[in-house]
């Protein structure tokens, strides 16, 4: 197989984590004899400071012709006080409205050894197993007006949550294929006891449902969503929901098994492109010290040679070293627990990869 | 003291916690002199079952002319298909705004006889001790338009975020004043990388900071802070932040301790009356039979009289009371521990009342 990658490693610890995670692909592309040819781009604040933008159009060319796309993290202290347009996150933002990556896929899995790591109880976070399904270009997010505005005569501002049906309906269908390769259940998360676009939402959530009588839809608020990640999380499979609410209710999930270091997303459009990234962030506090958890962008990869690819043994194959690791007691300081074995993040780098 | 007190015990559960609590308040104001003059109104379901509205005038009246107003719960399937105006919680929607009841305080504390309720570990939840003020009557509860309407030539819907400076500058300083009393640190929760009314927030949270400088200010994006209250839920104090973001972090704060049924709530109005409820809802899967846990609604009484009445010793005479039955192992079965004594709601404000 002959792919081209857009490889964007970002700020922070992302250049680090995201060099393991092409050591692991280069390592399956010997083994396995596929071609990856990558090409690296620039993204967030180090784009900022090279070229007066978070997001150069290079950049976005380079994606665009690629059949994949690897990010590490974006943002850093330095580029707080910047213009908006200059900060870093702004090329998070340019970047999925650039290749319409209209669907997030952020599964949150609880790995067994992992599970002491956990704020929750025992009994409460093992065997969970679920995926958000966020909207990525729409809603609150990229509605206009957003601005200064006058109300009433006074001074104030304005945000606009808007959302075409179209763009509701392709989510939610998304939501509703990975539901059937899973546990075949989808909550979908509005707050249409208020909102008029959740309204909508509900409605459409319905009609999709009719085309897939096998998978079981439920409607949950908002509010109560992040009640019941909390409380029982194990009654979720997939959870789809709009920009914002899927921003707050997928980082609530993130840390749930306490192992954020190890949670990997795509970001789906509808003709690729896809886009694959940890979920965690920069961590400027601890860039450069070689301590980083480079599994989730180790797992980035792997999601990225199934789900882009269909590459489904090599993708499996990579899961298998993490757990092998894992089960052996390596750990990079994030996701310590007793008996483990402190590792930097080339060291962990190394022992996945001598694992493949 | 001579007081009116408007009672509005709601849908569900709402009548059994409410008589439950009206009882606690009347052998205070036995017990020390006091004439709490009730008048009872309906909210909710109930009332749209009778007068076609869940907020008829009358209502709004009683609550206009009274002192304080105490509030079960509102809701239930049997309105969840009427057209939205006449659903149970518009008329919650409507109190606030037709009081100006802008900030909303909502108190998570741990206790330590139920914190083994918590689905968190110990060591994570003992000895929380954060509040929630969050703005009640503005953002994008109430902006215009909130519509469908077509974009871009295509059927969709839209929603409107909006805030006036003054409406963010008061319910921010309500959180410094709060802070004052407690443990100094202000929490404002926005999304300044992204919302123009985020940003505007962020600044007039920093103009508030400048006349307290004894208390210290902190920025949180809500994607952090939904990750922080499950991770490190000592590190708050007083959280401050906008109404849609307030409901869904002041909902996720309300289950950490695993003891909802305990939590009480008040909202706050420049001039008064001030609203009292529990944080729960009206649970109708278990109501009429004499289980539910009235506690919530007591304590909101003790709120009542310490806010709206500075009846200091009162209050402190109600949480003591509450504490004791607790410490003597009586539970309602929400909060059920081992060895613990299951009571239904009358025994359970019975007990409360014997320890007054
Ligand atoms: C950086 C920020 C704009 C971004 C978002 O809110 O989408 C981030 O929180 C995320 O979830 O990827
Ligand atoms: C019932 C609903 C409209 C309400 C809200 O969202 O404000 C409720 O969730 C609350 O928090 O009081």
């Amino acid at each position: 197989m002959n792919k081209r990658i857009a490889v964007l490693p970002g700020d922070g610890i992302g250049p680090e984590i995201v060099a393991g995670a092409v050591k692991i692909l280069q390592t399956i592309g010997t083994l396995y004899s596929h071609q990856f040819e990558l090409t690296f781009a620039d993204i967030g604040g180090c784009a900022t400071d090279k070229t007066g933008t978070p997001l150069p159009n290079e950049t976005i060319t380079i994606c665009k012709n690629s059949d994949a796309i690897l990010l590490g993290a974006v943002g850093g202290p330095q580029w707080d006080s910047l213009p908006v347009e200059k900060r870093p996150e702004q090329g998070l933002l340019k970047i999925r409205k650039a290749l319409n990556l209209f669907a997030n896929l952020r599964p949150t899995t609880c790995y067994e050894s992992l599970a002491v790591a956990s704020p929750l109880k025992k009994d409460i976070i093992e065997g969970v197993d679920l995926i958000v399904v966020r909207e990525l270009t729409g809603g609150i997010y990229f509605g206009t007006p957003s601005e200064r505005t006058v109300i009433d005569g006074k001074p104030g501002a304005v945000d606009t949550l808007q959302y075409k049906n179209e763009e509701i309906e392709r989510v939610i269908e998304k939501a509703f294929e990975i539901a059937r390769t899973r546990s075949k259940k989808v909550t979908s998360v509005d707050k249409a006891n208020v909102l008029e676009t959740s309204r909508v939402w509900r409605e459409i959530a319905n009609q999709v449902a009719e085309k897939y009588p096998d998978v079981l839809l439920e409607h949950m608020l908002v509010d109560n969503a992040a009640m019941q990640l909390i409380r029982n999380p194990k009654q979720f499979d997939v959870i789809v929901t709009e920009n914002m609410f899927g921003d707050i209710l997928s980082d609530e999930a993130s840390v749930l098994t306490g192992s954020l270091g190890m949670l990997a997303s795509s970001s789906l459009s509808e003709a690729g492109p896809y886009l694959y990234e940890p979920i965690h962030g920069s961590a400027p506090d601890i860039a450069g010290e070689n301590i980083a958890n480079p599994l989730a962008t180790i797992l980035s990869v792997s999601m990225m040679l199934r789900l882009s690819f269909q590459l489904d043994k090599e993708a499996a194959i990579i899961e298998e070293a993490v757990n092998n690791v894992l089960n052996k007691g390596y750990r990079t300081r994030d996701i310590l627990s007793p008996n483990s074995t402190i590792v930097s993040t080339t060291e962990m780098v190394e022992s996945v990869n001598k694992e493949i």
